[in-house]
């Protein structure tokens, strides 16, 4: 039996994500395509500029694009919405009694909200509980900050972290569309994202913290973040030093990475990629155009583990190189990990009627 | 009156650049051009593939090419050589009595070898004397080295430096040519370029050092690079932390970056810019594409100059952005400056007739 | 001694070209510089975002922007505005006596406007006298159909041209800013250009038409055009077919392009590049990150000239590439160009007080 | 059950495309991966530099590469040997009974050789018998000629094609690994790739000839070729005039494209795509970095049928857009279908053991 999903946003980039990567889905069965004022009563065909490198999926290129509002008749939905609208128009789902899988920043950092990512936290999930609403909010994090907390989790598990310095290579897609001018983009690096080193540098304190009765408490973590675009399609590459609590070798920071398990493989998720990260020996490796895509674009890859002798003492200073999907395991790919994970769970068994 | 040149490599990039840069220098007058014994009598409009986006000069077009041996008939030469070769064929020269002034980094770290930028360390030039032989080597520092020890220079003098971090985004042209392939460059990154990390830890030791009777004395300040191969034309960009010794604001920190002035400036060095450094306060900037350029590409720009929490405590640690243009201040116009240099300090006065 | 000129449509693309090419002519000195009601009353620094690899000329950074209406106390106008407002605008300045030096498509195909290359119809600047207008405008070509017609018109003198097939591969710059989404600008081609075909169909017939009394007698050429954007930042390449009137040979049409003279060469035209078109031997030339500059950004570059079995019989079938500088040759420095001219056959003496 | 199948060349860019299609084929097993000597000896995983954007197959990644010569113990060979080598190793194969399904140039023009598609000539196939040697070799077309002679088949067909104009607009990976310069690639077109253009006058008069007796009567058809190299990672696009030998509309046209069948729909061959020609008729469409992939990369879109003035009179001139992947269409993929194809005609039944 699967449940009837609604995406809002479906005509923009994240939402067109959504599309694509449920297709096909076992749990999840797309019921309605929500955007606009502009967009509704559209069929979604000519409603989307399609933007991906598969072709729109049939079942939903003659479905009538619909507005945000609840009364959608789905049991859950994801939200790709652009920030200037997701605040409101999510929290009047949830208040309608519709679970809410959110890609939308505006929620992330609200304590009842779980900032989740299910190899990470995926206890965080029961803060929904105390979201007061009928329905509830769970919000995956920045496109930026997965890959770095996915390579940090093991370290903190076996050596603990005290600090960390990224500087990232961020591709174009996590823009959106029309997103940069080619004119900017061409043959040329921006040293700028408006609002992303900020993300970055308070997103993974959440997601590593422990959930302490209530609430949570956030791990404590010194985070510096340079954040650049590059001519790069998909696929965030980011140059990541960290500073441990306890002095290991190199090879014992790899062997973390690359022996990772993820605490909910037993739930065999659907998205879940076979092992959540891919430690290359290859020093060339990973690099975004070869292997964003690797484990259906949910795997972390990670390369070149070496010591960095600037950020910590011997021992304690580490450098690695991480990359990950912006569009799939940074957005639309991690939400549905997220809905997967919620379902398992037991938190979305009941049909909504209201949604 | 103006000195007789030679150009060692001069098919290869770094030697087209030196002749793109020469054509119609005051000082300079290119009087040979050498290359490998494959190249060696042909025209030089034959022997070279120019890839430049202007003309090859109408007046090396047909200069027949001649073989990289002492007895060019010149008073200097600009070696442009590759690695493989570089070594022993400008000690050649050096023996033979012609001061070299080279791109490669074959002699860079060796004691009595001037690792020489005009701005930072003119009186390092006084090392040739050290050199025991009848000519000459000078080197000019790594492409990805030069605009890194540019911006630091005003902060060691202002402020002193403990560390460094360093992740750079580096241009395709800095490989040479045909260098980088399409395949691996377009819509990508590659996280590592060889024995580059390792230069860019070592020679900024040695060009922020102290001449101390016979000898350079290292600075101490402990460097980690992070380098990377990302698809821009020309134009190093690196994000740079770095940990000051003594606690200043981040406003102090661009005021010692905008208003550093070169200790040669008096010179009137016809290569030098009008400002070594430029500080952006626009913080999309500085970008590859539009800034690598200032200054006739001799201009180190600079932008997003702000604190760092991770690097050093609180006002210690800072971070910002540099570009250079890397075959022009990182290799050709860095050795040209560098000979325009010696010439001032009255080490290039005799014109030498073994060359 | 200078005229005073304004820019219309300077905060754009094409305005900002204008800004750039303008910076330090000999003969116009930019008086006034007119934008938006959006932009007007703030300094030209902080109104444009400035989207060139140079610098934003010191002469202008302070100057404050005001808006597009008659009354700016110029000698004459350059408009680059956006065909959206370009066409009562430039009529309002051409009622009110001053000239307009129009680089919008509004009314390049006016009977009696002329749509002007020097090199090619110097004669159609008589049309202005037929405008019944104090003031009057003149056009320069779209930035694909120059380059084009500049290569026809010495195989137009020489042998007559009875059919044109193009394929042209345009650069991003030729959409404005933010122009093309670099999602579908990098590793793609979109083969669509929004009226491109049409115009390169049509502008050609009235430049290379001949001025009959009152008016224009359209050439007699067919033309086939296909227009792709190519991700390329400068410069428009075009694959060019052609069925002469008359048999010749290979070399003939190479020649008759290589040793085209300019009609107006004798005036000395400031922009003027020393020869019109380059013809290349080498195979692999032009191409547009190589020669898009050539001349300035106003030559013609040509290559590949051999026979083309298809478009017509033995001999007279010929096919070659054509490269033009889009911003420059075909927009703004164009435009220049056609003011230069104008000022030398004496039709922009007097100073005009109503402008 | 399956056949064993040798690659020769499997380390270069084909023959990785080559291991990634086949891997899972339900026809044929990779039971050898030859090389050139200096790659003999080594795991595939060493010897091969893989650059594709998937993982290399486990299957294949511990297999010892071995020598090109014949004794492989394979029942048939893909060749994606370069042509430098291609020629004498395949007529070895041939000689010593193994079939051989080659991309390389060599022998595509051979009169007993036949250049096969399977939807275009699938009869060609019976050349084979008439090579006089116990195998025999099968040929796929140039990755420009594929595509284009996809397109013309229907027309060739309800029409009748008189003569046909082609630009190009090729993809990097079509000169494969290491191929074009980054630096002539980037932000670049060269209007120029070796023997391309005469490849593509060839080759669609071989495979739109007829089989007469023993041999192929050419087409009557003219072609003018002209070839770019553009920056896009994977798929040929081609601007295409056609003059056609009788009046129809361009409806007409799109429609023959649109409703082509395949001649050997049937016979279900496994990398057959589900329709072989997809039109669109969105403008901006087809477009390389969506498109290419379509049907697994094995089907052709058009795009942009219409009329074109200058290649034939009114109603018999037509012009369109043509995209097909280089690399899995015009080259492993292609080959692949053939060997499908023979297999299905009976050809490949008898496992030969002295291949």
């Amino acid at each position: 039996m699967t449940l009837r999903v609604g995406i809002l946003g479906a005509t923009g980039a994240v939402g067109q994500k959504f599309v694509e990567l449920l297709d096909g889905h076992p749990a999840f069965e797309i019921a309605a395509l929500a955007a606009s004022e502009r967009s509704a009563g559209k069929p979604y065909r000519e409603a989307a500029n399609w933007v991906g490198s598969t072709e729109m999926p049939e079942a939903v290129a003659e479905m009538e694009v619909v507005a945000c509002e609840p009364g959608l008749g789905c049991d859950l939905v994801f939200s790709g919405l652009d920030a200037s609208a997701a605040g409101e128009i999510e929290r009047a789902f949830a208040e309608a009694g519709v679970p809410v899988i959110s890609n939308a920043r505006n929620h992330r950092m609200d304590p009842a909200v779980p900032l989740l990512i299910p190899e990470v936290n995926p206890d965080h999930a029961a803060l929904v509980e105390r979201q007061g609403t009928p329905g509830w909010i769970v919000t995956n994090p920045n496109c930026s900050t997965v890959g770095l907390v996915m390579a940090l989790k093991p370290l903190v598990d076996a050596f603990g972290v005290e600090a960390v310095s990224v500087v990232t290579m961020q591709a174009l897609s996590g823009a959106g569309y029309p997103g940069v001018s080619s004119l900017d983009a061409l043959a040329n690096v921006v040293p700028y994202i408006g609002g992303e080193e900020e993300k970055m540098a308070a997103e993974p304190l959440k997601i590593l913290g422990a959930l302490d009765g209530d609430a949570i408490r956030p791990a404590e973590i010194a985070i510096s973040a340079q954040c650049n675009r590059v001519p790069v399609l998909d696929g965030h590459l980011e140059c990541v030093s960290v500073r441990l609590r306890e002095p290991v070798s190199a090879d014992a920071v790899a062997d973390a990475l690359a022996s990772f398990e993820s605490p909910v493989a037993g739930l065999d998720l659907p998205s879940a990629p076979a092992r959540p990260i891919r430690v290359f020996d290859d020093e060339r490796f990973p690099q975004p155009r070869r292997h964003a895509l690797a484990g259906g674009g949910m795997q972390v890859s990670v390369g070149r583990v070496r010591a960095c002798p600037v950020i910590g003492p011997a021992g304690r200073g580490f450098k690695f190189v991480v990359l990950s999907h912006n569009t799939i395991r940074g957005a639309a790919g991690g939400a549905i990990l997220n809905a997967e994970l919620l379902l398992a769970q037991g938190r979305l068994t009941a049909p909504v009627v209201a949604g």
